[in-house]
């Protein structure tokens, strides 16, 4: 999808917010902020958000120093959801479909996203979760099933640290073998990168490749060719996040996108109430 | 005050939100986000917020075509302000404590205010009056009588339409021989002007004059001399508004801002809770 007029405010807000977190020094903020002012000014609006995602993160690395500024975020949330993963494991194995249960989990897991909301606490996390077990789901679980079920090849492609367990969750009820679990090829925002994937046990379930890219969503163009590949081969796409949808929402593959519509900006492009579960099949 | 980091992305959704009012054509909506987004990343931060607000809706008029894209609005306010008038007289008349009760409705009238919000309905005034009725103010409204007791002449800066109403139900429980009301210089926003204070009868109970700008709060500097002159010479400034505090918060003189705060950076700059009803003397 493209770049909305609505997001051009959502980016500079993001930028400072972003900023703030790298760095306490005021005078990067203003550099940040004026650095974002200008290339919003003259950006190309038929880009997907998250290619301007990644330049207003490239440039608070540069301007702050810092390499990783979500690092300690990272391991936070990565962190808490190991604590939970006994428990929402279980509560998985117990129900009376684990499969509908494991996916609204992943579902849930999304919340953890600090590109659209630099304030995610524990709680937040717990009442997603609860609400993702009982809540209408906006797209069709049963023919996801119908595809997993089918498929020979799952190219499982992650959002951001924290989310990664909750995916683990469900790629447990998926034949592992046929699964790949794609990261990030390097950090940006708090989404999950190769060491995020090997903290939580990923690496030690399926196969996981990075992507070869550093946009908080999937740009193939920029993607590196030896997940081109994998891409073009794999007969199911499972997409978590916002950023994924962003960025393939008009690629013309067997994608299921699996997130919760954060911004009006992406429940509105999708058809459905801001802060829906969304398990949507690309048309 | 000065501009806060925090402003950068509020100015940006206002400009979007105001292109829209002006006018349906996209094309216009991105040559104000670009035109704004390049103005603000070489901004001087030290100038207050109003001087954004007063570029950004010049930008909207020329680009636009409109020189006055808020008429509708102000019509549709003041006109609604005036159908609650009766009432809300009658309500000061019998209140144990007209003054105060007036004080608390002028207070309540400035949540009609299209530069913080574009979607201001009739609801969301009929409960902010409620709420002003009984809440406890942000600062002394007993220093603001003393005050209104010995001043010799008043100098009320007014600030938007429909509130102008709520004004002048609170000039009427001052000496109105000493009071002179204050309009802005052209269109802006959806602040009063000279045809405002006609339409509603303001002009019939005290002198008005306007301030020879169209900044939507006080910049002495691009007021005319002729204001220059009285604002020097009033011992009693009441000053309505984010706008007026915004750009009169460091002036030496008597002023006594009245006002509802509609943003963090106002209450944060203030010391108060966001949504204060406020009554505050300049330090």
């Amino acid at each position: 999808m493209k770049t909305t007029y609505d997001c051009i405010p959502c980016f500079i807000r993001q930028a400072l917010d972003a900023a703030r977190l790298a760095t306490s020094d005021e005078k990067i903020h203003e550099q940040v902020l004026r650095g974002v002012l200008a290339a919003a000014s003259k950006m190309n609006l038929d880009q997907s958000p998250p290619v301007m995602g990644q330049y207003i993160h490239k440039l608070i690395r540069e301007l702050s120093g810092h390499d990783d500024p979500y690092k300690k975020i990272k391991d936070r949330f990565n962190n808490f959801a190991l604590k939970l993963y006994p428990d929402l494991q279980q509560r998985i194995k117990t129900s009376s479909n684990p499969m509908d249960t494991a996916i609204r989990m992943a579902i849930a897991g999304n919340i953890i996203d600090f590109g659209v909301n630099a304030k995610i606490d524990n709680s937040i996390i717990f009442d997603t979760i609860e609400q993702a077990m009982s809540v209408q789901l906006f797209g069709n679980i049963d023919i996801l099933c119908d595809s997993i079920d089918t498929a020979k090849n799952i190219l499982y492609l992650g959002d951001n640290c924290g989310e990664i367990v909750f995916d683990r969750l469900l790629i447990e009820q998926l034949p592992v073998h046929k699964v790949t679990f794609v990261v990030r090829g390097g950090p940006i925002i708090n989404d999950a990168t190769m060491a995020d994937a090997r903290e939580t046990g990923m690496t030690e379930l399926v196969t996981v490749m990075d992507n070869g890219s550093n946009v908080p969503g999937t740009v193939l163009e920029k993607c590196s060719k030896e997940f081109r590949e994998c891409f073009a081969h794999a007969d199911l796409i499972i997409a978590k996040g916002q950023g994924n949808y962003e960025t393939l929402s008009s690629c013309e593959k067997n994608i299921f996108f699996l997130l919760k519509a954060k911004c009006q900006v992406i429940s509105g492009h999708m058809g459905c109430e801001p802060g829906s579960f969304i398990v949507k099949r690309s048309s």
